[in-house]
C-alpha cells in the first residue's frame, strides 16, 4: 500500500498545473467576455476554447481520459488526479484537454464497442476534438433511472432503423457542433427486461430530429457548452450500421459506459471542492464582522474544517475506485463506483453551500463561480439515476453478503 | 389558548382562496408567457400582473400586510395565514395582492416614520399599487450585516444631502417602475455605533443614481419582478426633507422595518413548503419505478412524512410570533422573529430539495416551479443577515437568561 | 387564535413551579442518595418519592393527566403544560403527581374500557397511587410494531384464558409494586388483520407469571422506578373477565391509548429539553477555554441558538396537538400526534447531545443527568413503534391527500 | 499509489482474522458470563482475558501496534488494517493482543521518552502484559484540552516532586492492576504557555493516590476493563527519576503520545462500523414487518448503503494518515491526524445509531453489543479533546494557507 502519485503522474500533474496558471485561469475572464457577446452563436464554445485547445494538445495534454492506444495511455488512478486538477476550472479545463463529458464516455463507448467504420466516422473527429457528441438516454415521461420504463423506440425497417421517442436533458446537444448522438432505446420491448434496449448512433442532420430547447439547471442554461436540451425523435431512419454492438446489447454497454464517466465527475467534484474551500478562505479571511475577520469565528472554522474531512476522504475513495477499476475491473468496482457517484455530488454541494453561505449576497451570483457550480452539483445526484436508486442498488448487495 | 383562525381570518381566507383558483393559478402559464415574450420591456411586470392587481382590489383583497388604517386593518396573526396562502404562487399572488416585498416593509417604513410630506409622495402611490420601491441596505465591498461596516455616505450640505456609495442584490431595482429607493448610509461615522447610519428616500431619476446591472440568484435574474440590481450613488443630491426619521436613527429603523417583513416572508415561506409537498406527492404518486410508484418506496415516504411533520412545526412558530408581535411588540417578540427568519428558509429549502429530487431531471428546470422557488429560499439565509449572525445574537440573549 | 394559556392553567402552572423548586428540586440529590443505599430493595422506588407523592396529592397536584371525573378534570391542552413541567425532572415529578407513564396510559384505558369491577380492583388503587402497573405488548422475536407480528397467544378455556407468550422492554415490570399487567395477544390469529389481538389484565402473582430479567437502556436499568423487563407468561390464567373490552379488541384499544400517552411523553421531552438547555447555557457561561469563554465560541453560539429555535417549534406542536384532541378526537388529531411522536424524541436527542458536549467529560457521565436523559429519549425513537413505522403511516394519508 | 496491502500485513490479517474466528468470537459469552459472576473483583478482567493473551502472544499477535524493537516491528500503515480487524470485538481483542488504550500510548512514550530505569521498571511488565496503566491529563474542574487551564501541580522538593490534584476519566484506573499513572501537570504556571506542563510517574500505592470512584459513560462503567476513574492525588511524593523527559516537555510529550493512539482507535473505530453493519444487515434479512423483510424497505436500504459508503471513506482516511505518519512523521501527518479523529467518532457513531434503529427494542440493551459500543464511540467525540477544539485547530492551519 502506498499513497504517493506514480513518477508519470507526477510529471503530468506538474504540467498540467502549469497549463492552468499559465492559460486556464487566464482564460476564465476572457471566456466571461466572450460569452456576453450580443453577437455570439448561441449555445457553441466561445473562440477562447479553440485556443485552449490548440495549445493543450500541442502540450500534449490531450485525450488523457482514454485507456489504450487511442488517447495517452494512462490508467485510471493515473488519470483520476489529473481530471481532479480540471475540476478547478470545469467550464475550460476538462473541453482543453479534449477531455470533457459527455464525449468523453462516448469516445470510450465508441472505442470498445464500435465497428471500424463507427470509429472511422465518428470516434476519430472526436479524438481529435473536431466535434462534439451527445448521449441521449433521459426521458421526460418516465423515470428513465430504470431501463425498463424507456419509451424511445428503435425498430428494423429493411436496411435501416427507425428512431421515434423524446429525450431531455441531453447535455451538450443544442451546440450545433454536436454532430452525433448516441440515443437509447427500446428494439424488442417483449424481450428480457435488460435485453429490450439498444443503442445506435443518430447524425445531428438526420431529418427529424428536432433540439426542441434547452433545459435550465437552476436557472443556468449552460450556453457556453450546448446546454441541456430535449430532443425529439420522429420517425428518424438511420442505416442498420448505426447501431452500436447488437440488438439488446443497450443496457449492458450503458452499464459499462457509465462506469467510468463517473469516475471522471468524482474526480472532478474534488477539484470543485478544493477551489471552493480555497475561496472560501479567502473571503473569510478578507472580510471583518462584528470586530473579528470571519476566519475568526467559530462557525466559520466548522465549516473550513469539515470542507478539508470531508474533501480528502472523498479523494481517496475516488482513487481508490480508480484503482479497482483498473485492478479487478469495472464490474468488481461496482459497489465503489456506486459510492463514489453517491458521495461526491452530496459532499462537495455541502461544501459549495458554505463557501456561498461565507461569501454573503455575493456568493448568490455572477461575481463568483460558486453558484453556478453548485447548480452543476446538485445536478449530479440525479444525473445518470437518482442517488435512490444507486443507494438501493448498493444496499442490496451488501444484505446479500450477509444473508 | 386557541388554535383555530378568528372569523375575520376564516372569511379572508375564504375569499383569498377562491381569488387563488379563480384567478392567480390560472394567470400562471399566462405569466410565463408573457415573460417569454421578446417586445417585452426587461424588468418590468408583465400585463397579466396589473390585471390581477385591479380584480384583487376590487374583491378587497388588497393591502393586507398594512396594519393600523392605511389597509385592512388586520392583526398580524389575521395576516399571517393569508400571507401563507400567497406564498403558494409567490410571483403573483402578493404582488396582485399589493403585499409585495420590498414594498411592503418601505410602506410600513414610511407610514412609522415618514412625514406627511413623504406620505403624500410616496407612501400613497405605494399605497395605490402605482409604483415601486427599493430598499438599498446591502452592499458589495463589506459585510453588511455589521451595520458599523456600512460605507455609503450620506452627507450635509446646506439644504440637501449628498449620497455617495455603491449597493447590490437590491430587489426590484431594475424596474423602471421602481421609482424611489430608501439608502440606507452613514450620516456620521464617529458616532456610537448604531448611531451612524440614517435613511434617506432617493429617487430614481436623480442624477448620480445608477442601476448597473442585474445580480443573479443561482442564475436567475427575477427580471419578472424587477431583478437585484446593484446600484451606484455618485454625488447624488437630494434635500434634506428626504431623510426618513433623524440623523442616526437609520439603525433603529431598520431594525423596526425588518420585523414585520421577516414574518411575510416566513409565511409565504410555509406556502412555498406546501406547493411543493403537494407537487412532491402528485408526482410520486404518478410514476412508477422498479415495480412499485415511487409513493411506496421507503426514503420518498420519509420525504413526504418529515415535509408534513416540518411544515407543521414552522407554521405554529410563525403565527405566534405575529400573535406575538401583536400583543408584546416586535422588541418582545425578538427571539421568535429571528427564530423563524432562521427556521423558514433552512426548513423550506430542505423540503424543496426533496421535491425536486422527486421530481428527477425535471426538478432541476423549468417545467416545475421547484428549482426557482429553491434559489429564491436559498437566497433568504442571506437576505437581511446571514442565518450566522441572527444565531449569534439570538444566542448571547439566551445565555443572558442564565449567567 | 390564541397562544395565553387560560387562568386555570396559569394557576396550575404556578402552583406547580412552586411545587417544583420547594419539593422537587431539593429531592433529586436525596433520591440519588438512596437510590445508592445498598440496604434498597431492587427496582423500587426510594422513600423519598412516597413523600413527594403525599405533598403532591395534599396540593392538589394529582391525576392532572386524566380528563373526566376520575382527575383533576383538565383538558389535554390545560395539562400539555403541566406535563412539560415535570419533565424538567422526569424521575420525580411525573410519579410524584401520579402522573407516571405507563401508570397514566394504563389508567385511562381501564378509565375508557374497564368494567365496573375492574374500575374497582385495579383503577382506583392506581389513581390513588397505591400500586403500579405494566403495559405488555413488544415482543423480543418479532417486529411487534406490526401487530400482525404478534405471537402471545390469550386462549379461551371454559371461564378462563390462558395466555403463552414473551414480552420484554416492560417498563417498570420489575417493580414488586407493580401489581398488574395489560397484556396484549392474540385471541384469533385467523380474524382479520386488525381484529386478531385482544387485551388481558393479569395479575403480578398469577402463576406462570415471571420477571426475568430487566433490560437495559445504555447502560440504565431503570431500576428506581422498575426498570423494563422481560416478561414469561406460561400457561398464566385468568378468569374471563379480565378481559378488557371484547374479544378482537385489542388493536384498537390500542390505538386509543397510545395517543394522549404520546402527547404526555413529548411535552415531558419538552421540559428536559429547557432543563437541558439551560444545564448548557449554565456551563458555557462558567467555563473558559484557549482565552474565551466558551459562551463566546460560535459552534456553541450555533448549538445554543438551535436549540431554543427547536423548541420552540416543538412546543407548538404539541400544544396543539393536544388542541386537536380535545376538539377533534384523537382521531382527528392522527397526524399531529404521529407528528410530534417522531419530532420530540429526535429533536430533543439532538439537544441533549450538545448539552453532553458542552459539558465535556462531565456530559457523559453521573454527575449531570444529561447522558441519562439522552438515552431515555434515544429509546422513545424507538418505544411504541419506530419512527420509520409512524413516518410510513402518516405519510400515506399525506399522499393520498393528493391522489 | 497502490491500494494493496504489502505481504506480511496480509499475513498477519489472515492468522489474526483465524484467531478472531478461533478464540475471540467464542470467547465473548464466556467473558459475559464471567462478568456477572458475583464473585468476581470488581473492575478486573475476567480470566478469559489471561487466557486470550497467553495464546496470542503463543502466535506471535503481540505487541502489534509498537514500532521499532520492542514488538513486532511494524508501520503504521502494516499495524492499521490489525487494529481494524482488533475493533470488531473491542472488548477482548486489542487487550488480548496487549494492543489496548491506555497501556499502548504509554508504552510508546516511556519507549521514546522514558530513562533505562523507567524502561525497566515499567515497559518491560507492560510490554509483558503483566501490569496495566493510566494516562491521567483530564481534570473535572476545568475545560482541560486547554492544557493551560490544568490544575495539577507538580512541585519540586528536594529529591522528590509533590503532587496535588484531581483527575477524572481516567480510564482503566479503577483496576487494581492498574499499577501505574502517568499524570499531566503544571511544573511551573509562569512560563511560556506550553512549557509549563511535565508528565510524571505515579505508582498506584504511593501514599496520597486515590482512586475515588467509577465514572460512567452513558449507564456504562466499564467494570470489565477498569471503569474510568476519579483520581485525587494529596500531596502525592514520588522520586525526581519518575519525572518524564525533562521540566516543561509535557505538553509536547503529550502530542507527541496522542497521534498513534488516535489513530489505533480510529482504525478500531472502523472495525466497530464494520460489525455493526453486518449486525444491522442480518437483522434486517431476518425480520418482516408490513408484509415484506426489513432488509427490502427503502429507508433501511439507505441506512445500509450510507454506512458502507462512509465505512469506506473513513478506513482510507485512517489508511493514508497511518502511512504520513510512516513517511513524513506524525507532525507533517498532524492535519490528518485530527481529521480522523474527528470523522470516526461521528461517523461510526451514526452507523450504531441506525443498527440500534434496526433491531428495534434490542438494540437498546444487553442483547446486542451496539448500545455499548455506541457509548465508547460517542465518548470519544469528547476524550482526548472535544471535536471543537480538533476542528478549530485544524481549520486555522487551513486558513493560514489561503493567507
Amino acid at each position: 500500500m502506498d499513497f504517493a502519485y506514480d513518477a508519470r503522474t507526477n510529471e503530468l500533474r506538474d504540467r498540467l498545473l502549469t497549463f492552468m496558471d499559465e492559460h486556464v485561469y487566464p482564460a476564465e475572464p476572457v471566456f466571461a467576455d466572450q460569452l456576453a457577446d450580443p453577437a455570439r452563436t448561441p449555445w457553441t464554445a466561445p473562440p477562447i476554447v479553440a485556443e485552449l485547445k490548440t495549445e493543450a494538445r500541442k502540450q500534449g495534454l490531450w485525450n488523457l481520459f482514454i485507456p489504450g492506444s487511442h488517447g495517452a495511455g494512462l490508467t485510471n488512478l493515473q488519470y483520476a488526479p489529473l481530471a481532479e486538477i480540471t475540476g478547478r476550472s470545469p467550464k475550460l479545463a476538462p473541453i482543453a484537454l479534449n477531455c470533457a463529458a459527455p464525449d468523453t464516455g462516448n469516445m470510450e463507448l465508441l472505442a470498445d464497442f464500435g465497428t471500424p467504420e463507427q470509429h472511422e466516422r465518428w470516434l476519430r473527429p472526436l479524438l481529435d476534438g473536431e466535434i462534439r457528441s451527445g448521449f441521449a438516454m433521459t426521458e421526460p415521461e418516465v423515470a428513465s433511472s430504470d431501463a425498463t420504463n424507456i419509451e424511445t423506440r428503435i425498430e428494423r425497417d429493411g436496411d435501416e432503423y427507425v428512431v421515434n421517442g423524446r429525450k431531455f436533458y441531453i447535455t451538450g446537444a443544442m451546440n450545433p457542433d454536436c454532430k452525433i448522438f448516441v440515443v437509447m432505446g427500446k428494439t424488442d420491448p417483449s424481450a428480457e427486461r435488460h435485453r429490450q434496449q439498444s443503442m445506435i448512433l443518430v447524425p445531428r442532420d438526420t431529418p427529424g430530429v428536432t433540439a426542441k430547447r434547452g433545459m435550465t439547471v437552476f436557472g443556468y442554461d449552460d450556453n457556453d457548452h450546448g446546454g441541456h436540451a430535449e430532443l425529439v425523435f420522429e420517425n428518424v431512419r438511420v442505416p442498420v450500421g448505426n447501431l452500436i454492438g447488437e440488438e439488446g446489447s443497450g443496457f449492458a454497454i450503458a452499464q459499462a459506459r457509465l462506469g467510468p464517466g463517473r469516475i471522471h465527475h468524482c474526480m472532478r467534484a474534488v477539484g470543485i471542492a478544493e477551489r471552493a474551500l480555497e475561496l472560501m478562505c479567502r473571503r473569510v479571511n478578507a472580510r471583518v464582522a462584528f470586530g473579528r475577520p470571519l476566519s475568526e469565528q467559530g462557525v466559520v472554522q466548522d465549516w473550513v474544517a469539515e470542507s478539508r474531512i470531508r474533501i480528502e476522504q472523498l479523494r481517496l475513495l475516488g482513487l481508490k475506485t480508480a484503482w479497482l477499476m483498473d485492478t479487478v475491473g469495472n464490474k468488481g468496482a461496482h459497489t465503489e463506483i456506486q459510492a463514489i457517484k453517491i458521495a461526491a455530488p452530496l459532499t462537495v454541494e455541502w461544501i459549495l453551500d458554505k463557501a456561498v453561505q461565507a461569501h454573503g449576497g455575493a456568493g448568490l451570483g455572477q461575481d463568483t463561480p460558486l453558484a453556478e457550480l453548485w447548480a452543476g452539483m446538485r445536478s449530479l445526484r440525479l444525473a445518470d439515476g437518482p442517488d435512490e436508486a444507486h443507494k438501493r442498488s448498493l444496499a442490496r448487495r451488501e444484505l446479500r453478503r450477509h444473508a
